[in-house]
């Protein structure tokens, strides 16, 4: 177990006020150490115990535990204004990693895949700017969130009141994006990762013996007229200038080959941008499932979780970021203005309570081989994209907090 | 318009007593002169006025008029005994005929393409026959009946009385085939020919512009699933051990390629040889198609009809006839003795009212060119087939009336 | 027939420079006269002639006969300059008017029922202001086209040469549009409508009879999983972020309930934005008959025809006409910076092939009952939109012709 | 384990010639011993001990281990004629007895649930019999045959000769039947049992994110459309007269709900009666297969094995086997003349090579509780059905072997 970061910050960060690109070297070690201690979903006790050992050596006021293994941060510019908050989330994967670097995962089975560890680096490296630099009006409160990988720590942390005192006027996040090249700054107006939400069915037949059909109700017949009833969805029922997705990732059904299965399970998810859909797709699903089943005297049970709402970034602080980036990356190519994915990111809760950008920064780098896709056993990401994620956030605050 | 049979019976007919085979050139002319002057259904009125001339002449006691063109001919045995009924029906089809035949239909879109004609002449030959050889008990009443290819004579000859005074103990009939060689008999203890149902439905949807599928529920969307689960009901809901057809013959919906469709319209056939299911089919297809439609949001109207109930032969009836069938061809060979076909009858309508036999005489011959199906514009039998008929006939009746 | 307008240009009109708005009773005058005289697709001659006659009147140099009934008039401004495309449709509908108006068609089964009337009145009145006020640099050339509503006049056009001598730099056009209140204008950078494209397929299935069905290949089925399947295109073949529609709009199959039908066919219309689809839904539709029909021993044919790509707007002649319509309609709610519809216009082609911008105008007023959507028998839009439209074009050409 | 049987036989049995009745309570003595102690398929080695130990100590010539734990014992008439072959089956079920008689199974997970135990306790009571009464012209070969449950036992024991030396003539064996009353006895000419035929395939997709459908080819939704497809086989390709069953028993696909499965695997049975079908079912499903894959750009991997044929009686010998049961039930009443089930035997290998006859000893009996379908936990049959099995065969001999 970890205990300290490796290494005390260097002298010169105790120091003096360095440009942000100084704080480069420090972000790397920061990433690494994070790296090497994975920590899966609100048991990211270590790395909220650095984080805090860090924030209190710069004397930075914080309150750890918010929403369990959550820290908030609050760092005063010299004169009054604005809060902005800033978010980076903490948790690492149940996955195994297989790169082989010397800064891989020592924890079996988890690890930094999605780039998590980038992001507190990142806001540990604004945190340290800001307090070094506190020529700004108004607050930052900088918001260390477990669990962004599910079940989601931003809706306790919300609840735990860390937009409370003072009172969050907006907020911005970043995420670490390997579809973009290292450094393009990928944002958009409105809806930028899309609801995330997820569905079980079960089709409950009657089993029997597979030579006497007619003495049963074939729940693989019956799961599979589901399966190409729910094409229709996003085929006919939803307006063709909206996105939606409904995928069915599972279906299990019988256990012997000559035996009629008794019940066929299902699973799948659903994604949309545009929260006018809220419900309609547990209740469009259901009635598809519930109008098959009926046709077959079959019967069912449905389950539906809205995990996530979508992303939708306010205009004008979209339009702050994208102004903020076009400083930073000094080129109209590293910025893309409508950016969007599919995805899901429960940095959505933060944009329902107050208005605010997320947006992406690249962090891809073909020559490096840092072309691994979030997720993958092999993930990892050019570690020179830190520095620009500072400066991004200084200068969000440079903006807003004027 | 014809008002008698081309010829006179030739001097030896009204003359002596002959054997049967000496019938045959009259029957061909019968055949011929029906052949030519087909008539559909409810219409068969010169039909009706030949065979009454007929039977007159020979002093047969017949009432006509029954079903509008139906004749019941009574003709008593020397002896008292049970009651026979032989039944033959009369209508042609609307098909225009292609043969090139002397004896071709003269009337433009009416032809006998089914061999009724011959069924009529096999039944005058009967008659002429038992008439002159009235060494039976019993009585044989012969019916012809009207419309057999639809709507159907055969129920409206039993509520006119057909079977009563005297009342019928048993009944038989035969089918000229062309699925069987010349002569060749084929008949079966229970269910021969199946229950023959109809039905209509549409699919109300909301019909819409092409491009904006989200305002409209999709009416050929919602009917191919519709289709698609009606394939489940022979596939899975039947006994395997049963025979079932569940077709749809039409389906038609929409006006033009980038409109979408507001109702959907579709027709078909239900066959099935075991009453227990003559409840199961309007149900489970109403059932799809209501639950579909519910999944859906579309609704719908069903329109389900009952034809004919399956031609279901009693055994000791089938016993006769099979034991007859094998006096009359000689060889085993000769007889078909599980015959069954998907086909529908309205015979079924008198083996619902009492025991009978209904079997089918081959009347293929492939040297000759008979080999076309029923209901073939260029459809014609080998007519030497007639006077086995009339053998297969008065057997029967000199079997069953002892 | 119609041979001239119905009254000649008030005296104003050829006295002196008005300002746009009074032009207004005589623009309602033109659409009108347009309106009650209504002509499909390549037969605008009355329409042409009467455009003919105005601008001969008006002084304005033009030709007749492009693309058999398309007109190119050339406005030259004071000084010289880029050249500057306006381009308005002239055909009307095979529908017969539900209107009651005093103007309405009065060509049974033809009407003006999706605005070109309207686009004619101000394509002349923008000819007409323009040749009284040339104070501009470059020269408008106004593109009077035929056949919008198919098979499309855009095309031929081109060829005919309607973009040269002088060349055009750059195009602009709007419609009028009941699904945007009065006045409100819609425009997108990129693609504003849909790339349009039609399909016509035939399952060649095997027919019999309806209880034979193993004699067959039932082509209705075939065609219902084809249906199904068509389905998966755009639930999971097509980019969730991007637009697409497959619709099937005509279906028909068999000509008797108790008859396998030997063949289905059917039709439908596809609509995409992205032209990296444009190889795409051919190939994917094709292969999912082909596949479907190898299924099940079926053959097919298939016909896909690619009518009009999409309408993709050129970002800075967008932001040109945004900002036009800013300083037209006074009002940031007045203008949709995001329109886009899955509905498709031959418009295209101009787009393809030169720098330009098309519109939406809106025409509704619900107070006056201009509800109806376009190619509704009751269609009709508020007329003083028309002097709006004039002012759109105008400006245009004093911010592009500058 | 269990090294002989109980007890020794009765003295009476030793001593005089009994009527078959009273074999009666050794009969159950045998079974119970039998069901106490059942094994699976080719591990029947206790089994075959007990029965070589009976056929010894009652002279019997006998081979065993043909086919690993088969025997064959062959009992001479009295006078020269044919051999007439009695077919019993060894084998137990891995099923885990629920029933809490006396005699229950003492070999956890394994039970004599389908009446195995019944069958050897006939044939050795037959064995017993003849060997006391060898008044029959010709030779009886009492085929003592393992793993009838699967992987099938007959085939390998035709292979190891057992139907030469002498050369078998005909055969004849039974199943005891719960479906059927105590002491009914179910023949038919023809097709008793169905062909058991049984398939494994694969759809090969491209699995991928839940939310990134269409970089992917969903083994799910082409596995629907499969089945669906699969549904058509019955419907529409099999001749109505004929029975088929085409079930898939299992459908596996998918490890998450939000990751689109790379492959969907199924599995299945078949069952038909008609040997023409034995090419048409691996072919079509297949094709099917193929067809619906090849329409979304999946590939499949596919695996059929005809593990049974159809059990087909000869009509010679089923017209035996009904007129002894006419002979042994003593009533029209207790003999079902046209049995049939779509389940599966490997009797039929022995029917495929020599003429004979299968039938069912029908052993259920309400009032005393035996009602529980074969292979389920709780199956049991009336006891007192043993002798008339054995007198069934006993007088199959005296029928056929004068």
């Amino acid at each position: 177990m970890l205990t300290t970061f490796p290494k005390a910050p260097p002298p010169e960060l105790a120091d003096v006020r360095l440009t942000i690109r100084s704080l480069q070297p420090q972000l790397v070690r920061w990433r690494r150490a994070l790296h090497q201690h994975p920590e899966l979903g609100f048991k990211e006790i270590n790395t909220a115990h650095l984080i805090s050992q860090q924030l209190t050596q710069w004397g930075i006021a914080h309150q750890p535990g918010v929403a369990q293994t959550g820290i908030v941060a609050t760092i005063p510019g010299r004169r009054p204004g604005p809060v902005l908050a800033i978010r980076a989330d903490m948790d690492a994967l149940p996955i195994q990693e297989q790169n082989q670097v010397p800064y891989r995962s020592q924890c079996d089975g988890v690890m930094h895949a999605c780039g998590h560890d980038g992001h507190v680096a990142i806001a540990l490296g604004t945190a340290y700017y800001l307090s070094q630099h506190p020529d700004f009006a108004g607050t930052v409160k900088i918001l260390f969130q477990p669990a962004e990988e599910g079940p989601g720590g931003a809706k306790p942390m919300i609840e735990a009141g860390a937009l409370e005192n003072p009172s969050v006027d907006a907020i911005v996040g970043l995420h670490l994006w390997n579809n973009l090249p290292l450094g393009t700054i990928g944002v958009r107006n409105g809806p930028l990762m899309a609801a995330t939400e997820l569905f079980h069915g079960t089709i409950h037949g009657q089993g029997g013996h597979g030579a006497i059909p007619h003495q049963t109700v074939d729940s693989i017949v019956v799961g599979a007229q589901v399966v190409n009833a729910l094409q229709t969805i996003v085929a006919r029922n939803i307006d063709p200038l909206k996105s939606a997705v409904v995928t069915i990732g599972e279906f299990h059904a019988g256990t012997a080959l000559n035996v009629i299965a008794d019940e066929a399970r299902f699973s799948g998810t659903v994604r949309y941008f545009d929260r006018a859909y809220s419900q309609f797709f547990p209740e469009r699903i259901e009635q598809i499932i519930a109008g098959v089943c009926q046709s077959h005297g079959a019967s069912y049970s449905f389950d539906y979780q809205a995990l996530y709402p979508p992303v939708v970034n306010d205009v004008a602080m979209a339009d702050l970021v994208r102004s903020v980036a076009l400083s930073v990356v000094e080129t109209q190519a590293g910025v893309v203005p409508d950016c969007q994915t599919m995805g899901g990111e429960d940095m959505a809760f933060f944009l329902e309570a107050v208005p605010g950008c997320y947006f992406f920064l690249g962090s891809a780098n073909e020559d490096r081989g840092f072309t691994y896709p979030h997720h993958h056993p092999r993930f990892d990401f050019d570690e020179s994209v830190l520095c620009i994620g500072v400066e991004m956030f200084a200068r969000c605050v440079e903006s807003f907090c004027r």
